[in-house]
């Protein structure tokens, strides 16, 4: 996925080589069986105790950015409809699970810095035999618990009476009943602890912190537009937006961040790798599709970080094409933009390779110069740099290489832009898009996206305004334009900012024209 | 999947038997690699004018049900946010769909049967080269008009205006060049045609027409909930529920119709099958369901249905159990519940088969029941029969089994239910629980579900109210239920009554003990 930038490492070609391929059979099953495959490693295993020391100190970080006069909500997604009575596979909301890794809906996390007798009070639906009869598992107090770290868990129902007590600066008692689980022995629930809270909304300095209070409304965040709404006015509180809190937080990653992201890519690694012994034999976009998601599923991914994009020939020149409708040709270029989603961190990879396995030299003049484009990148990445850096880096290589291609005419101005459309980075996470100011210095422990591009869209000509100046720009390109119209070439490598530079954690996924060629060359021989 | 019936026809076991197998490689690839399964049939394909024929007659019945003094409001879906700016693969409306067979978001079809210069009116989005550049191409009217045969089509931005003319009862004449296409050759636009309708809404006798109007607020739905709320009262209109309009037309499948579920009941066939070979060597239960979600999509199916039920053990006691997380053991039984979705009709097929493809006994004393269950149930549809007919048989031979068993006590009461807590039959078609009135006399062309099922669930005793008579039962039972713990079986197959009976859609998947086991045998070596 591409939105708006790495010193090189050396490029680590690490795909396995192993015995016992096969052909597939006939006509029954379009698989690829090879053994040039690099399978994805084991998952990241934590134990409790790490989760907890993470997730404590998330919550710690929030809790002082939220302050003593301050309380945050986190509401559970709400479930997406398919139609009807079917729903999509449940989401948790990123910023709960940020700070709980609990995966239920009809969750809520109430986070109160100021008040020290119950600072973290998490709602929770009590289990029911009959909805589980149905549905699966809910979690119970005590595995909720062992989940996310906290101590605090009241039954769900209590959610509405305790906000109208908040908001009315109202002591609150839940019915004994209904507290789960409570931190301090003997004690039957927070009847109190809020005063300081209360102390500040009643000089009109209290801070209600929602994600995206404030904000237009859009699809998600419903609950939290619809509690500001009813909160109303002169409560004493002042609504905030607590997006920026995570976004500031989250544009760091942490070590186990890190190795969830990578597991992630690893299995997108694996994928594509597959994928290019499957387009040799597949007859359309869809079948080669169809094995990314296969081995996403097969390798326990969440889902996809967002739907793949298999696009062939001039397909290649749409950035969004997620249909996979079109027959694959054998000289044409494939550019597949996917990326699978593991405990809610999503790859985001992107390789364009020949149908065929063999690059014309068209084609691969274009690779070449994004190719170039992305070690620029790579180079102008450092600690204290910026993804306007990154970008500028990789946009003056594209631009060199367009005009000595003949697709442009003149560097100073902005007609590469009809070639090169989108950014090159953007930040990469719980989010394909990921949350994290674009103006922030790099710093190790970020992570966001290298995908310069060049798309010579078959109708792009035809979609300029017509100008005397447009048409001389015409005339002068078209020569090249005809040569190269419906190459489309993106590459995509996910880039971590370390102390001293970068490292490519799409490093064992072949790029250079070289080592595609070979890799195929292998992998669907036998 | 399950919600709340059939003469058999000879069960017709049409595997074909293929050469050419080889064994996947080593751990690389965990990949079904085997001859007998039943490749799905090329897709069914139709002519335009056969499109249009029935996509008109569609129109028709709706415009004589909508009445001269009616209009209808068909809005398209809104896409579904998965997160932040990424969404899930854009899907229609259903109705809309039902109606033009357009797949694009903002389109709206506006019938006025009344109206003689422009009874249908579809609004679209004017194609855009830079909104195509990122996300694909957009429908021209030509396009739109061949596939839906609609052929008044106006840009989207003239619908606002035009419904507040509708609503004030004014003549509307949209911009000339937001007329995308007119059936009238010459004329330049609907300014008039609706006096009828303006007729009728000065008496107070108009009908507006929307989906849901008038039903609870839900998930789907919201620009129609919004449009009622914005028309407000005294405008001459009796806001009226569209869907009802639907779910008669719906619930008689067409020839076409019959087709297309056809087709989709077929990938899912081909699908369980290779989930048969595939779990021979699978360790967990996300293994298997990735061979599924490859198959849709290899096959081309838009999507599932519903999410892929494969439950392992005591999992398959779960009616819903979607998380495939465990690990598969090879003397339990995987029930797998899936359906693809091919041009927005679904498949629904459930096979409950042993993980090392031999039944044990006492999973097979259960089965059998379920399977003769299936069998009673199909000989009691016919015409004229109900759904409630086809559940009394089903569950009168689940009855009598369970009390074989030694799972009840008393076939009078309602303690069958324990172990069969949901109805045997629902309708399918575009939504897995389709629309349709549960008291219809059964007619040909009508499709159903018939899926009995048996769960004995581990916590089953416990969760029983603590009572002297619940105790007693207990005891009672006890033995029998140690004996069949964790055992849970549902066969499902998908039903279309015919004028004689009914055929069994699903007739090419094995489903006897001894073709499942003879089936795996097979497909299994080699």
């Amino acid at each position: 996925m591409k939105n708006f930038a790495s010193k090189s490492l050396a490029f680590g070609f690490a795909v396995t080589l192993l015995l016992g391929a096969v052909a597939p059979a006939a006509s029954v099953v379009e698989h690829p069986v090879t053994s040039a495959i690099g399978v994805t490693p084991p998952a990241p295993v934590f134990t409790d105790e790490q989760r907890h020391q993470e997730l404590a100190t998330r919550r710690a970080r929030v809790a002082q950015a939220v302050g003593a006069k301050g309380t945050l909500i986190l509401f559970s997604a709400e479930p997406r409809v398919y139609a009807n009575d079917v729903q999509y596979y449940y989401r948790q909301e990123n910023n709960l699970y940020y700070l709980t890794n609990l995966k239920q809906k009809g969750i809520t996390l109430v986070i109160t810095p100021g008040n020290s007798v119950a600072p973290e009070i998490l709602f929770l639906r009590k289990r029911n035999a009959f909805a589980e009869q149905w549905n699966g598992r809910m979690y119970g107090a005590e595995e909720a618990s062992r989940v996310s770290g906290i101590r605090e868990i009241w039954d769900a129902s209590e959610l509405g009476p305790f906000l109208r007590a908040l908001k009315s600066k109202q002591p609150y008692q839940p019915k004994p009943e209904n507290i789960l689980m409570s931190a301090r022995s003997g004690e039957t629930g927070a009847s109190s602890g809020f005063e300081k809270l209360f102390e500040a909304a009643g000089k009109n300095e209290a801070d209600l912190y929602l994600l995206a209070a404030g904000q237009p409304e859009g699809p998600e965040y419903r609950q939290e537009f619809r509690t500001v709404a009813d909160w109303g006015q002169g409560t004493g509180y002042r609504v905030q937006n607590a997006l920026p809190i995570f976004a500031n937080l989250r544009l760091r990653k942490s070590p186990m961040e890190i190795a969830l992201m990578q597991h992630a890519i690893d299995i997108t690694n694996e994928a594509l790798q597959r994928a290019w012994v499957v387009a040799g034999s597949a007859k359309w976009e869809y079948e080669v599709d169809a094995e990314v998601i296969y081995t996403f599923k097969l390798r326990n991914a969440d889902h996809w970080g967002y739907p793949p994009i298999v696009g062939c020939g001039a397909n290649a020149t749409i950035l969004h094409y997620i249909e996979s409708q079109s027959p694959l040709k054998p000289g044409d270029l494939l550019l597949m933009d996917v990326g699978a989603e593991y405990e809610h961190y999503t790859a985001d990879v992107t390789r364009t390779f020949p149908v065929n396995g063999k690059f014309t030299s068209a084609q691969a003049e274009i690779y070449q110069i994004v190719y170039d484009a992305q070690e620029a990148a790579a180079k102008a990445t450092r600690p204290g740099a910026t993804i306007s850096d990154v970008d500028r880096a990789a946009t003056e290589v594209i631009k060199d290489g367009l005009l000595r291609l003949g697709l442009i005419t003149d560097k100073a101005s902005s007609q590469h832009r009809m070639w090169f459309m989108h950014g090159t980075s953007h930040w990469l996470g719980m989010n394909v898009h990921d949350v994290g100011n674009y103006g922030s210095k790099l710093e190790p422990g970020m992570i966001f996206t290298n995908e310069p591009g060049i798309y010579i869209g078959p109708d792009a000509l035809n979609n300029l305004p017509k100008s005397p100046e447009n048409e001389k720009f015409i005339a002068a390109i078209r020569p090249a334009f005809e040569k190269y119209k419906s190459i489309g070439v993106r590459i995509e490598d996910d880039m971590l900012v370390t102390e001293n530079g970068v490292k490519w954690m799409t490093a064992a996924l072949p790029r250079k024209v070289s080592e595609i060629e070979a890799f195929i060359a292998r992998a669907r021989t036998r």
